[in-house]
């Protein structure tokens, strides 16, 4: 890791700096004054282009940044392509982490000052599901690095049902559609990156679920009920919202309710 | 739960909102873009005071207070006294709620016009071992609630060390000091509410833990190491620091490195 040793590396000379901004789940609105203020203060922002189907949230990061920073210049880097149904998960995972490292370790390079600081956005905040701070680490320029913590969507789904992760005392487990599929089971579950309709193989006559997609942005949907209820309801509706969109991020809670 | 039906409740007429803000764990830049916004139109803050020993997180609030809404009046509750070592643990914070959803209630109705909106400031976030919504839930007056989510001392954790909260695809686990030290174990593990040093009773061989204290705060204090080498340490100096500064907030994540 680079950046485990900035002082050290920051007595050896001047050193790029990398901010990793978390910018929330959609809404620009749950942007920090400490993200503003560090996106204001860039060289540049450097923004990962995920592909066509994401077209809505490019637009929505343009928005972002025309809002707060509109005279700190963007640099798009096109995604590298990612084998989405590998025979080994965390090889290919490996593999395109550091593709993905070495265009945006160029792009950071070519466009900011030695001595100067490259913001990078990120979907609601750096230390969830997020690839960034690991890609950093791959970099073979040594660079000092600060994380500046955004509104996960985590949060903007229980803001937008107004409920509680937990109840008194109670544990509460984030975890994938993937590992949920292969059974993982909690009393208060929080299922990130369901590319499917995972609740549908997990749930008893007691889970209650609360799902939000679009979260913060006006496309905003939410459902909330026994899965028992609303389950196949709630995935055909991400079925025709997809389509409509071309593109969705979900997420939801469930709660075993007895 | 008064506040499920609140299209059907204003068509019945004028009602008090009521906006429960996160402000983040200390750190007063981590206050979002709506959380400022909605702060400014408040017509009253309330606040629950804690007592004395947290003086430092008071003093905080009304920074936060001053800088982004000196027009708008605080009124400070004082918070019923808990019973910290019950015999029934679930009871007496039933108790609590009620007596605090009592003194809330009618800060509320007595500062807020009827068709106005009371902002209460809840440190992190509302979804994370708050009880706010519960004390809300309780009130007999009839009430709109807005969330407005806020920087939980989770992200604060994870960005002082620029760290991810899960290894690829893992899952993680958000519990309680007393929820560990009654024998949970989990592969990542994030411990909020430690009145004590719970790590001391839970580790392995592999088990790395990042632990933050303050966090935000000008007294901020980040430790890491394998908890066979710090653990002692970290409970050395988390009794130092609250006996110099009175108070302590402390999180760590504990990960099996194995």
């Amino acid at each position: 890791m680079v950046y485990t040793g900035i002082k050290e590396l920051f007595e050896r000379g001047i050193m790029r700096r990398i901010a990793i901004i978390g910018i929330g789940s959609g809404n620009p609105q749950h942007l920090t004054v400490e993200g503003v203020a560090t996106l204001q203060q860039a060289d540049v922002v450097i923004a990962i282009d995920k592909g066509e189907e994401k077209h809505d949230l490019l637009e929505l990061r343009k928005e972002i940044l025309a809002t707060h920073s509109p005279d700190v210049p963007l640099v798009t880097v096109l995604d590298p392509p990612r084998d989405r149904k590998p025979v080994d998960y965390q090889a290919e995972v490996q593999r395109w982490h550091q593709a993905r490292a070495e265009v945006v370790e160029r792009a950071v390079v070519e466009n900011t000052p030695e001595d100067g600081t490259a913001a990078i956005l990120v979907w609601g905040d750096p230390s969830l599901y997020d690839s960034t701070l690991r890609v950093i680490e791959r970099f073979t320029t040594p660079v000092d690095v600060v994380v500046i913590p955004g509104i996960t969507a985590v949060q903007a789904l229980t803001a937008a049902h107004r409920i509680v992760l937990n109840r008194i005392g109670e544990e509460i487990v984030i975890t994938t559609g993937r590992q949920l599929m292969d059974g993982a089971r909690h009393r208060n579950c929080v299922v990130m990156l369901d590319g499917g309709a995972a609740w549908l193989t997990a749930y008893t006559p007691y889970t209650y679920m609360w799902w939000g997609a679009y979260l913060g942005t006006d496309k905003e949907v939410l459902r909330s009920g026994y899965a028992h209820d609303i389950g196949a309801e709630v995935a055909a509706l991400k079925t025709r919202l997809r389509k409509e969109h071309g593109w969705i991020m979900d997420i939801y809670l469930l709660r075993e309710l007895n």
